[in-house]
């Protein structure tokens, strides 16, 4: 199959044409990322996910990781490409230099993860959970914690994890049964099941880091009750060196749908001995302040696995010869003609361009408010962008990953009965995919995160982040020449997104249920909208530099945004009756019906 | 995970309710099916799938099949099943009485396909296959081949195969290269390489009749010079003993995403020995008539996968206890309460009803049609039923594969993470239902088979079979007390069907690409108005008897008929902007610019 390139041109025209990486590079820390250097920062990058990752993704798919009597192997090859990652900074790339990490802002890293994502998701799983493990730590901990666990971490000769899940929950951790009993030295006994822990074991790192949810004896009910623990596998002397095994054991791996080659682990703590990571019972808002990042960089999952299906699903049917253009042959001396001469052909190759590209910007307008809620002096904007982080995450999260597997899907249909052969690698990218709909907190759980929490917060400030420039942008263009072909239907649907949120808002504070039955489809209808947003504002600077695009990038790029306008964006009308829809008829049917 | 139960309860209510099945057993050969025999076949029939079928379908997905040296070995246990399925006469259901088989019509072996597809899609692909093969034989090979192939394979002794595809050809079958030499005996040698032959070898049956497409030396050019041969894998003796081994080997089997248990083949023909079925280069032709069947049958593969999805995730999300009500504790003196309460749940259960019940029952009438067409006394009675199959077949295929891909991912999106494990079995119904949107045509050729041979088709008569009915029963109920309510939204639905299809036909004269660029949207806009139509037909049929509701059947039906209504009919609108934005943008990218 068609090798995988990383979308280098695309990724610049996002950084520094359709926003200005100025402003994020004059930010207070990020003043070493120099245009030259994240030109520098993207290309080695797509050289070790070219290189290094993507050779071992298909391998790793089929060999998946084993498990035996609690020690987990990774796929052949896995441990020497780790090497190479973490030996190029890579697992440090978004951490503190004062713990040895480059500090990379958060605009520059998500490409980085796109890349990586696009290559070997599987592989990315690793580093991706010890940067949560490390956010969680740099957050929360104490000092004496961080200088313990950090460094190695940063550099990736430890790795981490996330313990959080329970046989018995997952979206509703307030009922977690894990126990905390506190002993005379200061740590704690860490007692209980996790299950799908990722990474919770393997062969990569020295050290694995488990950041572990439990109760303390005296924990009130519910999420109010739950504290968060360090628990490393093995016991770290004062000097750094390793010492005894903890009581933490890897009692078996999960068998997935996909990305096999990532383990995903049942841990058992029988009496583990953990330390204490900020205040007692305040572990789920240790766990929130980290979860925007982490959330924006599941969105990218899709995203990445989206760009790797397009790229060959677009080489597939430049390649194959099927049959005849239905205006008569394109390629009368062939044999038949490719599959781009059909029209239904292009209709998905552009789906999925609409959707990739839409994200990438999406996604880098929301990792620039990540930036500037972190690094700018000034209070006031650092609250506004963190206003609109926390509006944005959850569609981010959600919209990408259902974009990503509708994409990964279309680049399988592309490949006919090609596409579900193994070895042709698409049904990989469906597979490996899926998952990101639902970790992470499922996508519906992020619509009742938009419609619960976000929408009303601060009296509907967090929805005036989004609101107020995107009213702007359309009262400014929406009669330009050209561009206001693009700003209309993005009027339109905008519109109906104003409607919806007032009609939510109104119905859900008489009824809960109304909010709840419409989160879907509202979300959805938001990152339309959003995305328009984006696609106008592209279609805007593709319009400007039109006369000197000696490769077609502006011409393409302008024909996907009407695309876009076209044939995706319309669905806010559907979407905008099924929220009207309410929630009377699904809260209808008897529970004993189902 | 929940054991899987025939829906006999709708079934019957598809059969004996929404339609008259009296209809079809007064049909000539349709005699014997008396509303008793039906219900017995019914029974028999969820039995075998229940209790034989079900309990491989992981097992066989795990082992899978294994080729060594040209033999292929299915998966543990389906050797005793596919023994008990034969003797049981299942394998002749469908099959002529002359032939050994049971007659029973289309309209209920539909049920019996959609309960094997429910239990073990894999396994149904065996019988199913040899079913094609048998019914392109018994329409076109001559006396002396039927009365040699026929009888056991009806019987189940043998099985066949359909070898079409080819590794450089797929839907364009005009360009395959396997030849057919004539020999002195009036039997040809067979070359050539065919590809993704399902049931290709396996070790199920005594002899396997592959049915191949080839071409003869004189053979013209294109889909009009290929020709249908039978080929056996042994010879057979004019006393029906087995012969040696013909020159046909199994080169290799295929890894794929889904349907393991079932053997993908790719089949070697090196100067094998063959018998021309039918007349010379009227192999498409033949492969044509059968194709209305089959095409019926793989959408009814995606309702059935869809079908068990729905009870697997309605099981769980009854079982499964999670977070609290939007409205406050519904199970106070429970943990948590069951997923049931949350709407988003809800939603997401009532979808996949939505889809499966108007599935279920546009097959039926459907399968109806086919009855009606072969065994109707009168000729124009049979012509009109032909008219409306060829309209509906590829509406058929796509739209109830489509959703039962997506029915079975929203069964794994209920489960959570649970889902994505390979224990609880519902991330195998999303990859075995992956392929129905492939084989037997794609989507996308199903899409241009509606609007490209039938929407023309004899001036729009086809297109009249549906909209005539349709239209005739909006006028009749449209102010209907309670059931207006269900038909004003199919009005609306079909008047932009209506309007979609004048505007595909001007456009489409003028440019062939414009209605190639409608296609999909145009398919899935006239599915949603035919399930529309037969959703407003059961609510009709649930008013009437909602006051003799003792299990509440009939409510549930009402509530699915109204979430169908104001939930996903109104997507017609998205799909009518999509359709008449045009082929313009989509043709004007450059093909080097994807």
């Amino acid at each position: 199959m068609a090798e995988f390139k990383a979308p280098l041109r695309d990724m610049r025209f996002v950084l520094t044409e359709l926003f200005d990486f100025n402003d994020i590079n004059q930010l207070p820390g990020c003043e070493d990322f120099t245009p030259d250097v994240v030109d520098a920062v993207l290309e080695e990058a797509a050289k070790v996910c070219e290189e290094v990752l993507q050779p071992l993704n298909r391998s790793g798919d089929e060999e998946g990781c084993t498990w035996n009597d609690g020690v987990v192997t990774t796929p052949k090859g896995f441990k020497e490409a780790y090497k190479t990652f973490a030996e190029g900074g890579w697992t440090g790339i978004a951490c503190d230099p004062v713990y040895g990490g480059q500090g990379a802002p958060k605009t520059l890293n998500a490409l980085v993860e796109e890349m990586t994502c696009s290559t070997n998701l599987s592989f990315g799983m690793y580093p991706g959970l010890s940067f949560g493990a490390y956010a969680a730590l740099h957050s929360h901990a104490s000092d004496a914690l961080k200088d313990k666990y950090l460094p190695k971490m940063v550099a990736g000769t430890w790795s981490g994890t996330m313990c959080l899940t329970e046989p018995h929950c997952g979206t509703d951790l307030g009922i977690i049964r894990s126990k905390a009993e506190p002993r005379d030295d200061g740590s704690y006994a860490i007692t209980g099941t996790k299950i799908f822990i990722s990474a919770g074991e393997h062969d990569l790192t020295e050290n694995i880091i488990h950041l572990v949810l439990a109760k303390l004896p005296d924990a009130p009910k519910g999420t109010k009750g739950i504290s968060l623990f360090v628990v490393p596998k093995f016991m770290v002397h004062d000097d750094g060196s390793l010492g005894d095994r903890n009581s933490v054991k890897c009692g078996s791996i999960e068998h997935k749908m996909g990305i096999k080659a990532s383990s995903t682990c049942v841990m058992n703590f029988d009496g583990a001995t953990g330390w204490l990571v900020g205040e007692p019972h305040q572990g789920m808002p240790a766990m929130f302040t980290m979860m925007n990042q982490e959330r924006l960089s599941v969105g990218i999952q899709g995203l990445g696995l989206g760009e790797a299906a397009y790229q060959g699903a677009a080489a597939y049917a430049r390649d194959r010869l099927q049959g005849r253009a239905l205006t008569g042959p394109k390629s009368p001396n062939k044999e038949a003609d490719s599959l781009l001469v059909h029209p239904d052909v292009r209709r998905m190759l552009l789906t999925q361009r609409a959707y990739n590209e839409g994200s990438r910007a999406m996604g880098i307008w929301v990792a620039r408010a990540l930036d500037t809620m972190k690094y700018h002096e000034n209070a006031q904007t650092r609250e506004e962008a963190d206003e609109f982080v926390q509006l944005m995450t959850p569609i981010v999260k959600a919209l990408f990953t259902d974009w990503g597997f509708e994409t990964t899907n279309i680049g399988m249909q592309v490949f006919g009965g090609h596409g579900y052969i193994r070895e042709w690698g698409m049904e990989q990218y469906v597979r490996d995919a899926r998952i990101a709909q639902i970790y992470e907190g499922t996508n519906g759980i992020q619509a009742l995160d938009l419609v619960g929490r976000k929408m009303g917060a601060k009296a509907g400030r967090y929805l005036r982040r989004f609101f107020h420039p995107v009213q702007d942008y359309i009262e400014t263009h929406v009669n330009d020449d050209g561009l206001g072909d693009f700003v209309q239907p993005l009027a339109k649907a905008f519109m109906r997104l104003q409607q919806a949120t007032a009609e939510i808002a109104q119905r859900g504070m008489k009824n809960p249920d109304e909010a709840g039955a419409a989160a879907t489809e509202y979300l959805r209808l938001f990152g339309l909208v959003a995305v328009g947003f984006m696609w106008a504002r592209m279609a805007e600077i593709a319009l400007k530099k039109q006369d000197d695009d000696d490769d077609g990038f502006y011409k393409a790029k302008l024909i996907t945004a009407q695309f876009y306008m076209e044939r995706i964006l319309p669905q806010s009308g559907a979407l905008f009756s099924a929220i009207m829809a309410g929630s009377k008829t699904m809260m209808a049917m008897d529970e004993d019906a189902f």
